[in-house]
C-alpha cells in the first residue's frame, strides 16, 4: 500500500494526498474503523510534507471520511463506504432499448456522429466557425475584469430566465439601429442560435406543424425543424434570395404555420436576399398571414454594399417576425449567447420555457459579452475580421474560378462558397476520392429539404490557411474534372 | 436636428455618434442619397472632437449606412433604410392564440410567474441560492486568466457537445471518489441540473410514462415531470427518507417506467436518506428493474457525520442510475454547468439530443470551473462556506424551536428547513398574514405531488442575515399561533 501515489504539478499537494487515501477508503483497501497511518509515517512514505498530510487528514475528516480519536489518530469513518458496491442492488439493463423516438430522431440527424474523422493534415473546408487567431483575448480579458469589479458577487449567483439586463437593454439599442420599431417587442437571452430556435419551436409544434423554407437551408435547422415534427417544404434560391414565384404558388397551394428564412450569408449557399425581394418576401407573408422566425445569421459580416435592414424591420410595427441573434460566428462561439427578439407575448411564453430548461443563460458568459460590445470592441474586431474574411473570401472566390468546374457558385461574403456541378454529379463520390488526397469539404445534400442537392458542395474558409485554400480547391477541382470523365 | 445628442460614460465617443447618426437615417430624418454634415460641422453641432466624428463616419461606411464621395464628403447609403417600415407588410397577430399546450403548461408552471412580488426590506425565506458574500472572487478571476492564458483561443471558439474534456476527466475522477464505478460510464456536461434533467426526460419519455419520487419533492423536478407528461407517484418521507414500505407497496401495485430520487438534503424537506435506508431503497428497485434518476443536489452540503455515498456507488457496476450533479448550489448558480453520470449507451443518446439543444455548454464557463477545482479551491471555499451555513443553519433550527408551534421539523444541513403544522392549518393564509408583516416564505403545497402539504412551508437561511432569521422566524411563529386561535 502507499506504493502507487504520484504527485502531479499545480494542483495542491494536500488535497492530492487526500484525494488517494479516498480512493484507498472507497476501494475497501482502508476499511471502516480501521487506523489511518501516523501523520509521520505517511509522510516519510508518500515522500511529502507532515504539514500536507495533516491537512490531507483535515480534509478526510471534512468531507466525512475519517475522523479522530483525541492522543490516538485518525480512524476510516466507520460509514464511508457502507453503502457502496452492495452486490445485489446491483443491475444492468439495455439504455438502447429505453431510447424514445425523440433521442432516436436526434442521433439520427446528428451529422457530428455521420462524419468524416479527418486525419491531422487534413486539409478541411468543412468549418464556418471563424478563425480563433483573430479573437482579441485581451479585451476579452478586460471586459472580464471590469464586470468582475463592477458586480463579481451578482454575476456568480443566480441570474433571470429572460437575461442579463444590461445586455438586454443594449441589444434593444443594437436592434433599433437596424431599423427595427421595438415598441411591443422584447428580448430573451439564450444558449446560442440554436436554443433560441428550439425553444421557439417548442411552443409553436402541434405535432403536425409545417413550415416553408429555402432550399438548401441551415442543416441545423432542418433537423430541429424535423425533432418537433414540422413538415418542411423548401423553396428554390434565386441568385439574390428564395424564388418569390415559386414561393408563392406553395403558399397558395398549401398551409404553413410559419416560415423560417435566412435573409443574410444565407447557409449554405452564402446568398444576401436584396432589399427588393425582402419587400416582396414579407408583402406576400403578409397576404397569406404566415408568421417568419428569421436567422440573423451571420448578418454583420457584411464586406460591402450597403446595410440590409433585416425582415423583422421591414415588418414595421407588426409582430409577425421572430428575429434569432446571435454574435457567434461574428464574435465567439464559446460564448454561448443568442437573442430572441419578438413579440412580448410571445417572448412571456418563451421565457417560462426557457425557465424550464436551463433557469438562465451563463451570466458570466452574457456580462463578459455586454462590457466588451460596451467598451467598443465588436467595432474595431469587425473591422480587423472583416478585412481577414474579406481577403480569404476573394482567394475563395479566385480559386474555385480558376479550378473548378461548377454550374454556379453562390456566396455574397460571410465565411462559406456554395459550389453546384452539373446535374448528375455526385459530391459524396467527390469527397470520398478528395479524402483520399487529404482535403474535405461538406457534401450539399444534408442541406436539402427534399433528399436532393447531390451535386452541390459548401466550402467553409474562415479556418483554412492561404496555400491551403489554393492548394485544397486545386486537388477538388482537378478531382472533380477526373470524375467527369 | 442634432440636438438630443448626449453621451455616456465608458463607451467610446465615435461609436456613440455612429449610433447616433443611425438613428436618424433608420427614422428617415436622413433620407438616401442625402448629403451629411462635414465633420467640421457636426463636431461643433454634437460637441465632440473632430476625428471622433470623422471614426464615426468611417463607421457608418464600415456598416454600409453612408459612402464617401471623393472631395465633396459623406452621403447616405441609398438602400440603408429602403427595406424598413414597408406599411404594407405589416401586420399583427394573435401570440397567445398560437401558443401550444407545452408553451401554456409551462408558463402555468412557472412559480417566478406566480410567485409574491416582495417589497424591498421585507424578510425572504424563499431563496435557497447561496450566499454570495462568501464567493471567493480572486480565485475565480485567477481560474479566468490561468485558463485564457493557457488556452484562450480555443475557449472562446466552439467547443464540444460532451463537454470541455479537463473537466469531464476532473468529474470522473471526482465521482470515482465517491465510490462510483466508472466503467462502462460516461459523463455529459449541460447547463445545470435542470438541463440534463429535462434531457434524460426528453429521451425517456413516451407521452404516457409514469415516475415515482418522493412527496414532496423538488418543484422544478414536478414541472419538468409533468412537461413531459409523466404521471408522478409520490411516495411519503420518513425522518430518514423515503418510506420504504409504501414504496415497495407502491411498485408491486404499478407499473413505473423511472424513478426520480433526492437522497441528500432533499428538497425540500432537508432530510439526507440514510445508508442503510440507501441501501434497501436499491435493492427494492433492483428487484423491480427500476432505472433511477438520482438529483445529487447539495450533496458537498454535509455539516457533519460519515460521508455517504450517492446511489449511483450503490449500484456498484449496474448501469441502472443516472446520476445528475451541479456545483450550483455549492459553488457558482451563475456558470451553468452541471452533468449527466449514466451508463455510456445512455449518454451518447443523450449528448445528440444536447447538440440538437444548445450546441454545447459555455466553455468558458467549463473551463474556469475546471481551473477553480483543479487549483484546489473548492475544498478551501466549502470550509468557509460550511462553516457560516451550519452556523446560520444552527440558529434557524434553535429559532424554530423557540417560536414555531410546528409538529415536526426537518432538514439535516444545507440551506433550508422544513416545517409541518398539524393537518387543517393553512400556510398560504400563514404567509399572506406574514408578508402584511414583511416576512415571506415558500408554501410548501408547491413541492407536493398529490395537491396536498397545506400545512408545510419550507424556509430558506442561505441568504438571510442573522438577525432577520431571529425576527422573522419570531413573526412567522407569533402568526401561526394567532391563526392557530
Amino acid at each position: 500500500m502507499f506504493k502507487d501515489f504520484e504527485l502531479i504539478a499545480g494542483r495542491p499537494v494536500y488535497i492530492q494526498v487526500k484525494d488517494y487515501m479516498k480512493r484507498l477508503i472507497i476501494k475497501g483497501a482502508l476499511q471502516g474503523g480501521q487506523k489511518l497511518p501516523s501523520t509521520r509515517e505517511l509522510s516519510i512514505l508518500l515522500k511529502v510534507s507532515r504539514n500536507s498530510i495533516i491537512a490531507a487528514y483535515t480534509g478526510l475528516e471534512d468531507d466525512g471520511f475519517a475522523y479522530t480519536v483525541q492522543g490516538q489518530g485518525s480512524y476510516v469513518a466507520l460509514e464511508a463506504n457502507a453503502s457502496v458496491n452492495a452486490a445485489d442492488s446491483s443491475w444492468s439493463m439495455d439504455w438502447k432499448a429505453r431510447m424514445n423516438g425523440h433521442a432516436r430522431l436526434a442521433e439520427e440527424l446528428d451529422i457530428m456522429k455521420r462524419g468524416i474523422r479527418a486525419a491531422k493534415g487534413t486539409i478541411s473546408f468543412t468549418s464556418i466557425a471563424p478563425d480563433e487567431s483573430l479573437f482579441d483575448l485581451d479585451n476579452v480579458k478586460r471586459a472580464f475584469m471590469d464586470r468582475m469589479s463592477v458586480e463579481g458577487n451578482v454575476l456568480l449567483n443566480y441570474g433571470y430566465a429572460k437575461g442579463y439586463k444590461p445586455l438586454i437593454d443594449y441589444l434593444r439599442q443594437y436592434m433599433e439601429h437596424k431599423g427595427v420599431d421595438m415598441k411591443g417587442k422584447d428580448i430573451l437571452i439564450t444558449n446560442g442560435f440554436t436554443e433560441g430556435f428550439d425553444i421557439v419551436l417548442s411552443a409553436l409544434s402541434t405535432g403536425n406543424s409545417s413550415v416553408i423554407c429555402e432550399n438548401p437551408t441551415h442543416h441545423t435547422a432542418i433537423k430541429n425543424l424535423k425533432l418537433h415534427g414540422f413538415d418542411i417544404t423548401g423553396i428554390a434560391m434565386e441568385r439574390d434570395g428564395i424564388h418569390l414565384g415559386n414561393l408563392e404558388q406553395a403558399l397558395s397551394e398549401g398551409s404553413f404555420d410559419c416560415a423560417y428564412l435566412v435573409p443574410s450569408y444565407h447557409n449554405p449557399t452564402g446568398i444576401v436576399m436584396s432589399p427588393e425581394k425582402r419587400q416582396g418576401l414579407m408583402k406576400l407573408m403578409a397576404n397569406y398571414k404566415i408568421p417568419v422566425i428569421e436567422d440573423g445569421f451571420n448578418e454583420e459580416l457584411r464586406y460591402s454594399g450597403s446595410h440590409v435592414a433585416p425582415l423583422i424591420a421591414t415588418a414595421g410595427a407588426g409582430n409577425s417576425v421572430v428575429y434569432l441573434g446571435s454574435f457567434s460566428k461574428v464574435l465567439f462561439p464559446g460564448l454561448r449567447v443568442g437573442w430572441v427578439l419578438a413579440d412580448q407575448e410571445l417572448i412571456y411564453y418563451l421565457e417560462s420555457i426557457k425557465r424550464a430548461r436551463s433557469i438562465h443563460t451563463s451570466t458570466l458568459d452574457q456580462s463578459i459579452l455586454y462590457q466588451y460590445l460596451y467598451n467598443g470592441n465588436l467595432e474595431k474586431y469587425l473591422k480587423k475580421a472583416k478585412a481577414e474574411y474579406k481577403r480569404k473570401y476573394e482567394l475563395t472566390l479566385q480559386c474555385c474560378k480558376d479550378y473548378i468546374p461548377y454550374t454556379t457558385l453562390s456566396g455574397d461574403g460571410g465565411l462559406h462558397l456554395f459550389v453546384t456541378f452539373p446535374e448528375g454529379f455526385n459530391t459524396r463520390v467527390l469527397l470520398t476520392a478528395c479524402l483520399a488526397q487529404g482535403v474535405i469539404f461538406t457534401a450539399g445534400d444534408i442541406f436539402f429539404t427534399d433528399g436532393k442537392g447531390q451535386h452541390t458542395l459548401r466550402l467553409g474558409f474562415s479556418r483554412v490557411a492561404d496555400e491551403d485554400i489554393r492548394k485544397g480547391i486545386e486537388i477538388i477541382g482537378r478531382t472533380a474534372r477526373q470524375l467527369m470523365g
